[in-house]
């Protein structure tokens, strides 16, 4: 019988249990095929029928309307979104709004000031105050003339997030959503992209999924890179070269997970317990712990906070693996704790893990 | 009981069995962690230990010596080389030879010429014999004063490939080995840079593997994109983000067969035996079976051929179904048939094939 543990890395993570099931009982006979689905042409009908099957239940998370909207699948994981969505969407003298949120927000305007140094803004940040925080959509005075205002959603490192996505926009919101991907229903009538690296709430490492408002390719800057253009992949449904057929599989599997859950809603509804489970223990205990994000910003995906010392976070983290929680140790930028509890940690998970910090900060 | 078919497909074709098995057994528990492969974190002394292994055997396979040469690990495929190939070593004026021997070579040189329409020499062509051949290295004239000559050693679609690769070149030979990687023993004193997408002989789809001499990085361009830089993932060991830990988990399980099948050696004998077999079979009826690759540049990765008619095609394709073997229709660019057999279709496999064949022209 395996023995599997509590794992609250922040990514690769936890995936659900029944989504690993399926991949070890078929692995090597995919459907009666006699063959692993990572045998099987990407050409073939079985795998087309995955593929197919991955990107509708997607819309259908999030509540998009599959005539309005595409789902791409990419290689390259979402730092190669930081390069494409300026490659594709700027140039010809047009430019950009970023709003800079933390380490990947930063990423992402890096790459796309070293492609059109002239044309990339930053609308907001709120570095100074060691990104405690996430801007106030409402004070934000966004570009009017901006081809698209670019976020990061949910800040892994800081463990920030934005309580709600903006629904009004001067120019389209293209969202870095990699890490709170399916995490909660959102609006999307201000959006027009959302990407999104697999390896939190959607699948393993490997894939990237693009979500993009039809017509939106038609801005898309003519005479660039097959390989690098959202149109090349949009015509051939991410099937012009090869894509990360297991990754793309593993991921149809996470998304029927999410529907055998009782689809966004209940997967929202877990999410949102399991914040007030996390945050009302270290508020509780607010001489011990200390978190990082302004309650206002408060990540249900990423909770960060400090203890008194650093003895005390090593200690935690020691204690805490003993007991059968993994990956509890803040980002070496930040340091301290963070817990990283995606779809896949469930509400026993962070039940759980509270008694053993209430425990633990009666005891130390 | 898993029932298997023979799998001719050409790629994602066949694994090798113990490749998958291994994944299988431990899906869900990775070496004791209590995690999936898929959930450990790319940081992780666990994961690193098997990228690392997976880099260390492919050298070994290649006989490259681990002082001289790096190994990266990419997403986006082969295709995405295309554009990093020229994109990192053009520029500033600089040119580069491209040898034009089928589809992928094609594909090449189109990316190429999008990025620097003005730098790119087509060296050499096929394709007025439909490429039915490749050109003899000693005939073409290598511009000295070009950044590199590509070559694409292996050609799917058409059933060709290089019977050596160059070991003089006035300028680095770079190569295009997706479709021939560790399937035989190369001499890589005239080359720089190796890539190849993995689903052939190497790995599942997903990742990219490409090996580089040390040192040829000094000579990409300053100033380009983190993501799309050869020395950005040289400098981070392929970890500069979050990589396809998955499918490079799997290339460590396929090197690992190689190394426990005897070799590279043990496979090129296999692979010389299995084309010995296949073309044996298609030469004693010349009337029947027509290869497509002239005889001195006859692929033994993929052996393409067509037969009288094209409702005999269908035949044997169907038949062969029944048979137990897959994959065998040619590419819808050429027709026909078109055997794909990579390193993990043993020689048993060609072997019943060749009977299959036998029979079928006896009897059709």
């Amino acid at each position: 019988m395996t023995q599997r543990i509590i794992n609250f890395n922040p990514g690769p993570c936890a995936l659900p249990l029944p989504a690993l099931q399926t991949a070890q009982a078929e692995l090597l006979d995919f459907q009666g095929t006699g063959m692993s689905i990572m045998e099987i042409s990407h050409r073939s009908k079985e795998y087309e029928a995955v593929h197919n099957e991955a990107k509708s239940l997607i819309l259908e998370h999030l509540g998009f309307d599959a005539a309005e909207w595409d789902v791409l699948f990419l290689g390259g994981g979402a730092h190669l979104q930081f390069f494409m969505v300026p490659y594709n969407f700027l140039g010809d003298g047009r430019k950009a709004d970023y709003v800079n949120t933390g380490t990947w927000s930063k990423g992402a305007i890096k790459e796309a000031r070293l492609l059109f140094p002239e044309a990339i803004r930053e609308a907001a940040s709120t570095e100074a105050d060691r990104f405690d925080h996430v801007p106030r959509w409402e004070e934000i005075e966004v570009d009017p003339q901006a081809a698209y205002v670019h976020l990061t959603s949910n800040n892994t490192i800081f463990g920030t997030q934005w309580p709600t996505l903006p629904t009004k926009s001067p120019v389209p919101v293209f969202v870095d959503m990699s890490s709170d991907f399916l995490a909660r229903r959102i609006d999307g009538q201000a959006i027009d992209l959302i990407y999104a690296g697999a390896q939190k709430n959607a699948g393993p490492a490997g894939v990237t999924i693009v979500v993009l408002r039809k017509g939106a390719v038609e801005r898309c800057r003519k005479g660039i890179s097959a390989m690098l253009s959202y149109k090349t992949h949009l015509d051939a449904n991410s099937l012009y070269n090869t894509p990360p057929c297991f990754s793309i599989y593993m991921v149809r599997n996470v998304m029927r997970w999410i529907r055998d859950s009782g689809g966004i809603d209940a997967i929202e509804a877990a999410n949102r317990k399991k914040g007030e489970l996390l945050y009302g223990c270290l508020d509780r205990n607010p001489g011990f712990f200390k978190p990082h994000a302004r309650p206002d910003s408060r990540s249900l995906m990423n909770v960060t906070f400090r203890l008194p010392s650093e003895e005390f976070e090593a200690k935690l983290i020691a204690d805490a693996k003993k007991a059968g929680f993994q990956g509890l140790k803040g980002h070496r930028s930040v340091g301290g704790i963070r817990v990283s509890m995606y779809n896949a940690i469930s509400v026993a998970n962070i039940e759980a893990l509270v008694s053993f910090l209430e425990e633990f900060a009666r005891t130390v």
